[in-house]
């Protein structure tokens, strides 16, 4: 099948392309470098060095065999999403080019800004492109579980049928965010969701969970492919921060009483359910909605798990409350559905005390270059 | 009340503005023309001339003794926001800066995009500016009644309690729009709603269905005082379109079935809504909702009327069913709460005979001013 990756750049948009050469389909990433730029701007940077796109590309061809043409530009600018679309015509697309950083997206209006007309504009682009140039083309839309937030109820896998007065209706399941990060991601769902009603268009929006771990099948030899590892507070994830805490003797920074629960998922899986999404898409005019993680924890669970496993590799780690930057329930009610990615064929992978020692000791070897003055930098959401 | 009007151009902005002035609040108007533009750009306009913002201030003025100031520019522009909120820091904002047509957001993908930047930068940049201005000040945003679209259950004024599984979550009322238009009205609620549970706002959020009419208490005696008056397909409002259509002998154009139901109101209601609105505002950290309809027609029930109407005043006026361009619901339940605005006070018109009649009357006298080619141009949805 021939991919489109845009934003293949990223923390999962790089181990995406690599994996679907792999596995038989063409694949062309696009980016801007965006992520890059704004951590520079923001004085924080990955663990260790990432090539540029260009020689990922280059170093991937001669580890495998495999090319992927790559396109460096700005998908919110029309004549470059033109120029790709009319290089490349897609059957799929994984669209992964939006600003990632929930934090970043509370910095200040400059951020809140960018965030907003990035990810606006990239997605409405995208559905104009694939109207104009590539209508049966099936769109893979990376959603976020944030988009739900916390409601005292389960939370369905993106529909729910609501029974008022005697009568029934099945909405699109109601949505309310928590940063403005996650809100653009809603703001995406409904553009979506429009579009596919109007223009009988085929999307798959996977509504992520938090993601944790570097390695997959394809890296796993090869340092200069890992993706980005961030551990600062604007562009790292809860775990994989976690991780570096515990390596460099920093408390884990658990924010308020720790009780916030969401659905994670190792980055091997997040590849698979994309890669399934691909292979077994969604039908014309259908907005096809999957949970997109494997199992559930609070930020005190991960907080414990990283204590117990890193004191058995002899690290000393402590855990610390810090009060709550954010906005957000700190204990609540979380209960969602996930069966649709399992019903469509994915082998989920867990986070074991092996699985969490793996990270560890990745992160381990570059204890050296971790800079404390990243980790935890009070960005307050209000 | 120091009010700052948003889009103080509009068929709405400038009837508010005057009206407010009455009331005994201090007015100033911002717009950047956006409507006057498009509407040349697609060779459309207004029934009769409308004198610029400067002029109809100035003829205002003389008639009235009122003063109100103007700024012309683009609110997508930060730098420009802020010469406007430093230059006159506002207790209440008044909202209707949006590109405000379905039809146009759905002409092209230029319109789209356009649509689609200039709604949402303006309501972040609404929302960033009272946040570093003035935060206490009460945002009174014109929603619409099409972001509900038609479910087949009651539409609650703004948010919807619902029992799932044993358990009680009360969500915004989950919303589903029928022009890219209208999406963009709920992306702005979701932007709003996001922003006044992280920063208190006080917003009110006016869920307003089509509005009719030209006269208020402050323009009957003066011509030049009118608001815009458009008939065409893109940015005429559907009775209005009636009427010139009844006027100038073009048959009524029901798109399919007609069974289409809105709630409407007078734009003598839109005045008293949003001024109760302001006057009563909501509290810091609440987003009021109300739906803002006073009685709700068919689209077939609109056009018996004008015909009836119009035959008592010698026109003779034919109904025609047209292939309808949009993807919409022909014939659907539709039973919307619209209490909250009574409870508030609001003394409702109702579209009787003589209003209508009163309506046509005006129209006839620039019957020859009336273009026939601007009245059905087919623009498609999909």
């Amino acid at each position: 099948m021939r991919v489109l990756i845009l934003g293949g750049d990223g923390y999962l948009g790089w181990p995406t392309a690599m994996h679907l050469t792999t596995q038989g389909h063409d694949v062309v990433v696009v980016d801007n470098y965006l992520r890059r730029r704004l951590c520079r701007e923001e004085n924080v940077g990955p663990l260790f060095e990432v090539p540029n796109l260009h020689e990922r590309v280059r170093i991937w061809e001669s580890a495998s065999g495999y090319k992927i043409p790559v396109f460096i530009g700005d998908l919110t600018q029309w004549d470059f999403v033109q120029e790709v679309f009319t290089s490349f015509t897609p059957e799929g697309i994984v669209h992964y080019a939006e600003q990632p950083a929930a934090p970043y997206s509370m910095l200040n209006r400059r951020a809140a800004s960018l965030t907003l007309q990035n990810n606006l504009m990239v997605t409405a682009n995208v559905i104009f492109a694939v109207r104009e140039f590539s209508p049966e083309a099936h769109i893979v839309k990376i959603g976020t579980m944030g988009e739900y937030g916390t409601p005292n109820i389960d939370i369905e896998e993106g529909w729910l049928e609501v029974e008022h007065k005697g009568r029934r209706h099945t909405f699109l399941y109601p949505r309310q965010a928590s940063s403005l990060y996650h809100t653009t991601k809603i703001m995406d769902t409904d553009l979506l969701w429009f579009y596919v009603r109007m223009w009988d268009l085929r999307v798959t929006d996977l509504m992520q969970g938090p993601v944790y771990g570097l390695f997959t099948d394809e890296n796993e030899e090869h340092q200069s492919l890992l993706p980005f590892f961030n551990y600062d507070e604007l562009f790292g994830t809860v775990l994989n921060r976690f991780v570096v805490q515990a390596v460099v003797g920093y408390p884990l920074t658990v924010y308020g009483k720790g009780g916030q629960t969401r659905g994670y998922l190792n980055i091997k899986d997040t590849l698979q359910c994309v890669r399934l999404s691909l292979e077994k898409p969604s039908d014309n005019g259908r907005l096809r909605i999957f949970n997109q993680f494997v199992e559930t924890f609070s930020v005190n669970d991960l907080a414990c798990k990283v204590q117990q496993v890193g004191s058995q590799l002899g690290l000393n780690v402590s855990i610390q409350s810090v009060e709550n930057p954010r906005i957000e329930a700190e204990d609540h009610y979380y209960n969602p559905a996930n069966t649709g990615l399992l019903d469509l064929g994915l082998e989920p992978h867990y986070l074991t005390d092996e699985v969490l020692a793996e990270m560890i000791e990745a992160v381990l070897k570059h204890r050296h270059r971790i800079q404390e003055h990243q980790i935890y930098r009070k960005i307050k959401w209000a």
